[in-house]
């Protein structure tokens, strides 16, 4: 068989293994994989360096299949180039409880996945951070002759994705810091769900990444592999821009519904599968995967001879720069130094109030030598959000090596950057805004978790508090949002001590995200309590024979403390719960828990929306909490109007006695 | 004084006015008013149609100053051209409680913004909803002679706007739909909060713009009012696209921080201040407007006569054409029809079982007719979330009078799209995604209910039991995100007539967003109970000495009633409540509340996060939610596989009242 038919036949099983799987699922999406199989063929077979039997190999190219509902493409890829989980009943299984082809690609579910898609734009905004830790992690640990972190980022892209806001600064910010080794490949189908692209947009690509300074490339027909390869090539070539491919395709190329919407989520039935075989020239029963693909497309052998030469230049590394390489080795372990917990920085209670969000700063600056792989920035409010790890560079397009990153205006590229550097392998990335603007940002916040990725979300400004920006900068909702995603933790600290515990238990937690969640105005000193706070709630004012509990996060804890003090003075013994982490509340035994909540009434004070709360006080239990959107003032007198003194806690406390 | 010396005057008025407020308040944003101060002038001189003395006028153009922070800008024109409410005490008030300067523009605050502003990128994607709805009323209401709708649309807009992936979702829109009254004046003056544009930006905007299909102007000298008058009317005279003037301005002008971005947030100082009046040749105590200035710059007159003519000429026109006349002004009034109710799609119980979504798409089609304002459409997942009003076009640039949208596989843009859709007055837009995608959309849902638009968000696909699609499309923690926003309804309807009730309770709430929450899969139909609805929670099935009930929403509602007929036959009597909205049911009297939720154990029945449920089943009860991500399966073996059984909900129930 000649290597052009043999690349036919490849491209027609990768085809036909995609709708007949969705054809046996009786759903999905046959449309894409049946446009995207030359690319992702040419891509997979020509260019990508992988290791099926070792999928985490650190020096492989990364792949997104940013259009994940074109997964089918991505199973077929894995089976054919010798996966050993993908196997031919797995695709058989497609969609079906427990198999390893869940309907859009799961990262920690199934073996070779570099990222979790599906929710449009957000794959292609993850390669931008994949590409920056590359970027970085070479300029800070590659030397001469010892290209430790080297490979390309590689996605595939639908026009659903470009038209996601994220595309733009996900976009933006690759141009900006010229990342020549990402490669995007855009599946330009013209057609979308609802449509032909025509009728929603109008969009000149090319000019608009020109815009973002990318290279922008085309190809005109998808089915040609060699122009798709040629198109690689130059891509690579360029080594100071990101590079755009338009690969004009066909969707649902040669089915009955080929170059329509329809063929874009629906199966296509048997006689339209049957239609599409003839099409192909394609005659297999179902699942066929001709002996001669198999061989050719195997991955194993090439990859395990790349692994191994990596695996020998990092050996040789490593003798040759023994701190350099256990530095990389335990960076790519998130191994963290054993002194963590008594490298924190610990302020004595009652001294100097300061802001929790001042705190984190200097919990950042006390842990970045400690913890190499911490890095990051924020949307362009370093100033506030006490980010910036200081004496280190910010990143630019001829320094990679800068810990700090300028985002710019951009938070949720920010953080689905922030995703990528996780994914990459090694970096503990930390992003930051205000915490009203964690609304940006929830879909990348969402996939930090659904990833299972370490990513701290530094969120300051995190309560009406924050006074005369008004209620457009003044989160109300937003602790009630954060706290509902499974697998993240959120932390509300009371004070610097909190902090610098939380942002150590933010580092040692290592299964998903970690949002803190931080003052701007300044917050007496408690004494320390790494255990409380490990724990998630702890008592920090006793009172004999409490008549009432009062539970509070953050700024709330020093009131809650003077109001109890007032109750005292009024004969009311009250005691006083700080409830950084609702989580790890939850994770303790029952005793701990009934021993921190007791047995009196509860009232819970958290300047935010009452909803978390009422799973700690119940139906009967007092609320200060806030259910309206906040007014702009100074934040003492925006408070004290929305309930948040002294006099309205020993009111509530009082009535909730009662 | 010549013209030349009043207009520099004016401005100067305007940049004192600015930076004395600030100072006043010591807290706010001096640089952008400064710089962007004669565009500012210019555009409310010479060009905008507005009547300080009747500010929601209908004829009149649009403003929305996107980079909120530079509020003083707009405070000091509406002061200048005489708004009543705007005194020069409130100026002096700048960011004091219940004054009318908010730190950022509060729309339904202060009397003459046209937009809530401050969350970037928001104001600009907002003045898109503005400039269609303008276009979709010409082409449907305008007649030969008589331009009821005719105005333009302005925004000045920052870089950070631009930045925001919301702005790129939003320009690609407007460079689609070619609408040539929409007109961005950007204030391109290098400089952002961190730092300079070009360390964290180096987008050349004239090529993304064009991209777009934008029209690009560019003024070298945002201080030349004739090059700004000049750019607005080359901007007015391109009818088929909008444009993009960008000025080049300097922040902080005239301040010893003038180009750097030390002069963005924060106050001058005494000295600083008093430096930039000597630069600006400034020689008046603090907050002063000299005479001249104040005769020059107030729009009253001209205003009154604008408003006049066109009072003038609606009064011709509903004399000429009194049904369109009538509907014209029915439908800026926002008014019902009489039978709206009479005029639902009704089921009888036990009909034909079928997806909530699908409900919902009869109800907008039976409406619609009667609803002229009703239009939108939905983030390229029409045929999945029955969005479209059949027989009515979709709008595109040949043809505005479509009351269909195709907004393109942009969730963020299209929300803040009918945000401004809606406060251009009179249409009641909705929306429409996958429940999961409430993510993307949120800041714009926010902005919903701070502004109180009642825009209508069609948000199916509701629950893992969508099945196939997997975690990323499953949403779980969404309904929880919806229900903590202030003054929003969220709606998640048990069948086909629950949804019809949502649906009339959507268009009659007129102070802020309803969400509507619905299944993809077939669910059962319930006797109509639309008074139950109405008050948000009602009583599905009754037992006598009921032993626990049962709380339910949406296709979890039906899953209760087989679980009673299960506990019946083993001897528990249940009740169950269907609660279809937590807002509507928290209003009403307590008495009523009570008799509901009964005395009994309750348990908590929703395919969601647990959060919002403790609220009604307190700390002791029950709960068959969803604290962890889904799976990809057909619909049924997921719900199965994760509690949602008749057994789960029997066991869970038994355990509760045990």
């Amino acid at each position: 068989m000649s290597d052009q038919n043999l690349e036919q036949l490849s491209i027609n099983t990768i085809r036909t293994l995609a709708i007949d799987a969705v054809q046996a699922a009786n759903s999905g999406h046959p449309g894409a994989p049946l446009g995207m199989a030359p690319m992702g063929y040419t891509l997979w077979q020509r260019f990508l360096r992988h290791n099926p039997a070792n999928h985490r190999w650190p020096g492989r190219d990364r792949f997104v299949l940013s259009a994940g509902h074109a997964s089918m493409l991505i199973y077929s890829l894995l089976h054919l180039t010798g996966y050993p989980k993908m196997t031919l009943q797995e695709l058989k299984d497609f969609r079906q409880w427990d198999s390893q082809t869940p309907g859009h690609p799961e990262f920690f579910h199934t073996d070779g996945l570099d990222a979790t898609t599906g929710p449009l734009g957000q794959g292609i905004a993850m390669t931008v951070g994949m590409a920056m830790a590359e970027a970085h992690l070479a300029a800070r640990y590659n030397r001469e002759g010892f290209p430790v972190f080297d490979n390309y980022t590689y996605a595939i892209c639908g026009d659903g994705d470009l038209q996601e806001g994220v595309s733009h600064e996900a976009a933006a910010l690759a141009g900006h810091l010229g990342l020549g080794k990402l490669i995007w490949l855009h599946d330009d189908n013209e057609v979308q769900l609802d449509t032909v692209v025509a009728k929603a947009d109008s969009e000149r690509m090319r000019l608009r990444f020109e815009g973002y300074g990318w290279q922008v490339l085309k190809v005109e027909d998808g089915n040609d592999v060699e122009a798709i390869a040629a198109a690689i090539e130059q891509a690579q070539a360029e080594t100071g821009k990101p590079t755009l491919i338009q690969v004009r395709t066909v969707i649902g190329f040669g089915s009955p519904r080929a170059g329509t919407p329809k063929a874009h989520g629906e199966p296509l039935g048997d006689e339209g599968v049957a239609e599409t075989k003839r099409a192909l020239g394609w005659d297999h029963p179902a699942f066929t995967v001709p002996a001669e693909v198999a061989e050719h497309m195997s991955a194993l052998e090439r990859g395990a001879a790349q692994q191994a030469e990596w695996e020998g230049m990092m050996n040789r590394y490593r003798a040759e720069f023994p701190e350099l390489g256990q530095e990389v080795d335990d960076l790519l372990e998130r191994e963290l130094p054993e002194n963590l917990w008594e490298a924190l920085p610990q302020w004595e209670a009652g001294s100097k109030a300061q802001a929790t969000r001042s705190s984190s700063g200097e919990v950042i600056n006390a842990l970045a030598p400690l913890v190499p792989g911490l890095m990051g920035g924020s949307a362009d409010l370093s100033g506030s959000t006490k980010t910036t790890i200081t004496g280190e560079d910010h990143m630019q397009a001829d320094n990679y090596a800068g810990r700090n990153v300028y985002f710019g205006v951009r938070e949720f590229g920010m953080s689905a950057a922030a995703n990528g550097l996780s994914l990459y392998g090694g970096l503990r990335p930390l992003v930051g805004t205000f915490m009203v603007f964690s609304d940006y940002l929830k879909p990348a916040y969402r996939l930090s978790a659904l990833q299972m990725q370490p990513v701290t979300y530094v969120l300051t400004h995190d309560s009406v508090g924050l006074g005369e920006d008004g209620p457009t900068h003044q989160p109300v909702e937003q602790l009630a949002m954060l706290r509902a995603v499974p697998g993240a933790h959120v932390f509300r600290p009371a004070d610097a001590n909190e902090t610098a515990a939380a942002w150590a238990l933010a580092l040692e937690y290592k299964k998903g995200p970690t949002a803190l969640v931080l003052s701007r105005q300044n917050l007496p000193v408690l004494p320390a309590n790494h255990d409380g706070v490990k724990r998630g709630a702890y008592v920090v004012r006793d009172a004999e024979n409490a008549a009432v509990t009062l539970l509070a996060t953050g700024s709330e804890v020093s009131l809650a403390l003077d109001a109890a003090q007032a109750l005292a003075a009024e004969g009311v013994a009250a005691r006083v719960v700080s409830m950084p982490c609702f989580e790890l509340f939850r994770e303790q035994d029952r005793g701990y828990r009934r021993e921190v909540l007791g047995t009196a009434p509860r009232v819970a004070i958290e300047a935010a929306a009452s909803q978390p709360w009422f799973e700690w006080v119940g139906t009967e239990g007092g609320l200060v909490t806030l259910d309206r959107f906040g007014a702009s003032a100074p934040g003492e007198v925006v408070l004290e109007k929305l309930g948040f003194s002294v006099d309205n806690v020993v009111k509530v406390a009082k009535a909730t006695i009662a």
